[in-house]
């Protein structure tokens, strides 16, 4: 079977214009070849962003960057193997990450393995003692608190508000980030109190948001303890030779006089070792002060040793951007299987339309409507895991029931080309059944 | 000037006892001795329960322990350096740990590098969603929610409840643990929704909970979503031939009816590296459902490479006590050295009482009613860091102004001794100017 046997199965690609005796030879035909891979089930899985095995070998060198005791001394005369106060990590590592945040190295957070523990953080202080010194916690101005959630969106982020009560109102997204229009009417309600953005390739939709979204997001009307969480988790994740250009939050909150409402976060998650790396905060020197003075009641400070590691492996932001293009090299050629895939199976056809990553982790899929949870229930059963369709809105509910995000990074490029063409059958499937039952035919 | 100096300046060494004559020449001639000291303000370190440079370094092998790829592989066939589900830590990790914690791998969670946030973690998911499925967050049952405090205590706890507005019962300890009629009297209340416990080698009085103390912290009246947070730190961390022995506050819950009641946290930062070791939780089953629910919203999950490297290293429950041995022979000779300068320059003056810990890393001091906070002054002008007097009590406040923390574990032992001996200076000082105050001599 190879990827244009679809192709060849009509006249006309565009599936909606088929006669229905035409479709459902089509259906039939695309059965029988869901029928085959169920048959095989051979095991693939799309479901999460995570890097290959390939990837994270780039930075092997972290296992072997400090094994003497004298390399565990940092530049302020500290041991990193024993306590050790600041609270904002290494100052090492504070500066090589800087650039990257986009903020000064005093403004700058170097945390454990988790960038998402800092942002639940920050929702878990804010609720409970307020988002900066002298507010009330958002959990006694308001119930319940609101969030703003750009979607399809993270689900991780998602879950976060659901597990504290905090009602999410999706945003819709144009390609340059979220509709201003709407998010300018939404955000002046007090109660909003926070917006989810992974401002850059997005997660999964992979869209830069655009110079005028920043500049509208950092000037708009909102509550004055409202929040942005600017999840720049993939901001040198590229997969083009010319990175997207987006412009800095902080800067832009600053220029229009709200120069609280930021925090910037990012991760080596995708750059060095998944779970074990850094997770990162840049902000306002303000909320930099309110976020340590009630972290530091959490804990003692991060991991240093792992900091150090980092420093010596990275070194600086050149560094970063030179170990970002290999990992370029090899993620690459997967996305572009994903869409040699998608347009000789489902191009023309009308019954899908898929994004062209430039960078990030992930494929966002669009199918007709109602039709993402039969196709992700058909994958799975065919051995290709998924993440649940609607996973990636606010309470897990797709009002179209249309967007499937695909996670092309962890498989080899052939394995991905497999599940992609396998995935692209059950749409066909899914779709051309959804065409003939609107036509009146079940069977 | 040696130690026995200060036995010679009277027939007795009861200072209550001395004629006012008498009284007033030893101030004089201790007041000359913390002249010179504080002329010489040679800097000393008492404060934190930090361990030495010597100490971190018997764990220097973790700073080799898994340096090629095929190290990073866990027995369950992940990779320690990507993304990693089991929110829980290593398997290999939770086993190694188990007999430390009293609880068997499955009710063990491994985390980052500390159990502080973990003990912060807990309290924010209680407040915030309820401490059991199904129950009211605390946030919305009292407010304020109460915590009962044997004090003093451990700092750092009371400052997390501080922090979420939590109003602290301070309950007095007898050296066999808290004042149990008292506890079992307050623990009724149903806002008391929890009670802080340092069981073995308390910090800072280094008592260790007596079996009839667990029983009854298993057994009492309480309202059923309370939780004791049994912080065992000093598990395994001795200074005397034969350990104390700590009944297991888990199985006594669960004999007792109760088995949700007790949550352990346990912790490797006095046992290899300080802040680059590992937290860990031990409870019920069902509270590590409870816990591993809300804390994978939070995280994907620890570093597992951490992980490793302890198990690589400490191997298991024999490899830790032979470890903790070699801590032993480090400590022990500070500790002495802090009961050997008290007994020559304190012992029967009546003015102050010490602690002789058989483990644990500290040495509560106290001193004349009112007099703490001027020997804390007193020594800080000599150069001596120590605590703030009050800190070891709920919102820093001391009722008696007597308890000084003393850490000896930081500096060399004769650095130990000389800083003792500068610190019973200034307890001789203060506590004569106040008897002699007592008597209506303020000069």
């Amino acid at each position: 079977m190879t990827p244009s046997d679809g192709a060849a199965a009509a006249d006309t690609r565009e599936l909606a214009q088929l006669s229905t005796e035409a479709l459902r030879e089509f259906r039939d035909r695309e059965r029988a070849r869901y029928e085959a891979l169920r048959a095989r089930a051979t095991p693939f899985n799309l479901a999460r962003g995570k890097p290959s095995t390939e990837q994270v070998a780039l930075a092997d060198q972290l296992l072997t960057a400090v094994t003497t005791p004298a390399q565990c001394w940092a530049e302020d005369g500290n041991d990193c193997r024993n306590y050790y106060g600041s609270p904002q990590g290494l100052i090492e590592a504070r500066r090589l990450f800087a650039p990257m945040l986009g903020a000064p190295p005093e403004q700058v957070l170097v945390g454990n393995n988790s960038s998402l523990a800092l942002m639940h953080d920050v929702i878990v202080y804010a609720l409970l003692t307020g988002a900066r010194d002298g507010a009330a916690p958002w959990r006694d101005q308001h119930r319940p608190v609101r969030f703003l959630c750009p979607a399809p969106g993270y689900d991780r982020h998602f879950q976060i508000c659901e597990q504290y009560g905090i009602e999410m109102i999706p945003v819709a997204l144009t390609g340059a980030g979220p509709d201003m229009d709407e998010v300018e009417h939404l955000a002046a309600d007090p109660a909003v109190k926070g917006m989810w953005c992974v401002p850059k390739y997005s997660n999964p939709t992979a869209e830069t948001y655009s110079s005028e979204t920043v500049a509208r997001l950092a000037r708009m009307a909102t509550a004055d303890d409202f929040r942005l969480f600017w999840d720049n988790a993939y901001a040198v994740h590229h997969l083009t030779e010319v990175p997207d250009q987006l412009d800095n939050v902080l800067d832009a909150c600053a220029a229009a006089g709200n120069p609280d409402r930021a925090l910037v976060f990012g991760s080596t998650s995708k750059i060095t070792f998944a779970q074990a790396g850094l997770g990162m905060l840049a902000t306002s020197a303000a909320n930099m002060r309110w976020f340590v003075s009630r972290h530091s009641t959490r804990t003692i400070g991060p991991d240093k040793l792992n900091q150090m590691r980092h420093v010596m492996v990275l070194r600086d932001d050149a560094g970063i951007w030179a170990h970002m293009e290999r990992h370029r090299r090899l993620l690459a050629p997967k996305f572009a299987a994903v869409q040699e895939v998608f347009e000789s199976r489902l191009g023309g056809t009308g019954v899908a339309a898929w994004t062209r990553p430039r960078g990030g982790y992930f494929v966002s899929l669009d199918v007709l409507d109602a039709c993402a949870r039969r196709v992700v229930a058909l994958a799975k059963a065919a051995g290709i895991e998924m993440v649940p369709a609607g996973r990636t809105f606010p309470d897990g509910r797709d009002p179209r029931d249309r967007n499937i995000r695909i996670a092309p990074s962890f498989p080899p490029a052939d394995e991905v080309r497999a599940a992609v063409d396998a995935l692209a059958t059950c749409v066909l499937v899914a779709t051309t059944e959804r065409l003939l039952a609107d036509r009146g035919i079940n069977a």
